[in-house]
């Protein structure tokens, strides 16, 4: 196999990230989101959203970490943040197996590249680094304001309370980007108290 | 209205690309892919393409013109390469409708990150720069490889011949990655050639 043999195996491998589908359904509410989709969302708000990120962040290390981070779900699928009244996402036993994938589909590259991004995507699920403690708070954003946007979205499909959002998510994107959670939070709140009053 | 009011009325319209279809199916030909999704396989491939570029070429600046390349078709809606038997992509009345969706798409903005981003676009549609001439050769490498994982996709729409895919699209592809139109070629001429046999 030459290297562009391996370069192409793995994007064409990439390519079924389209067919995963997550619980956020899209701007409209036409139909689920899908992974691929998601991700570019995602490269996106970092390149946007570069000022509010702390000092000291690489934003194009962080849009790198963001077009990769979720093609384990090639092999795994999505695992919904409120599912399982939010104990399935980051249970250890998807975490091996999210592993796994990164194994695999990073494995198609030719080694020294491969092992690359093998060590980039560890980076952002370890969520330690500046670089990944941004991709991580955009990767917890941007549904959120899609789910506010579409009308609800899976906050309906799997009853969410604006305190379970709060802890779930909000910590984790207050993290990243403090005024960032600051303006969502204002955003969304006035949608669960106008649900909860009916 | 504040920074951040700009930034997300800016990545809300964004979401629309993904309602945005293109000629060409994923990789499966289970439904035609969308402009959003396109958008992160183009971001990918210069991610892991990159050691083929030329000397010179800055890859984060070309994944930014990848992530944005599409946006006015928000407005413009995508116009497939091999339409009107090759003349309307690119043509005059297409390329000012896309200026002025450029136009409003950017200045939903804060005024100078969005002349910055639509800098970036109009470089990325002159395709005269080398990081717009790598971003654009990408453009046109993953809708090939697309149709041929998805057993023909738009060729056979279009009814494509071997010799318009190569004036239409290898030679944009060799002008910024030539190692790269080899390989595809030797790849697709084959579904070509066993077609034409029929």
């Amino acid at each position: 196999m030459t290297r562009l043999d391996q370069q192409f195996a793995f994007l064409a491998e990439a390519e079924k990230l389209k067919s995963v589908t997550r619980a956020t359904p899209i701007h409209d509410a036409s139909r689920p989101e899908n992974s691929g989709e998601h991700s570019w969302s995602l490269a996106l708000y970092a390149l946007v959203l570069a000022d509010h990120a702390p000092e000291g962040v690489d934003v194009n290390r962080a849009i790198r970490m963001l077009l990769l981070h979720d093609l384990v779900e090639i092999d795994v699928g999505d695992v919904p943040i409120h599912s399982q009244n939010g104990a399935a996402h980051g249970a250890p036993e998807i975490a091996a197996a999210e592993a796994r994938a990164a194994e695999r589909i990073f494995g198609l590259l030719p080694q020294e590249q491969g092992a690359a991004l093998l060590d980039l995507w560890h980076e952002f699920e370890a969520n330690e680094s500046a670089d990944a403690i941004f991709a991580k708070s955009l990767d917890r954003v941007q549904p959120v304001l899609l789910n506010h946007l579409s009308g609800g979205g899976s906050w309906v499909e799997y009853d969410v309370q604006f305190g379970q959002l709060e802890s779930r998510v909000g910590q984790k994107i207050a993290r990243g980007l403090p005024g960032v959670w600051d303006w969502v939070k204002a955003k969304v709140e006035p949608w669960f108290a106008a649900r909860d009053r009916v």
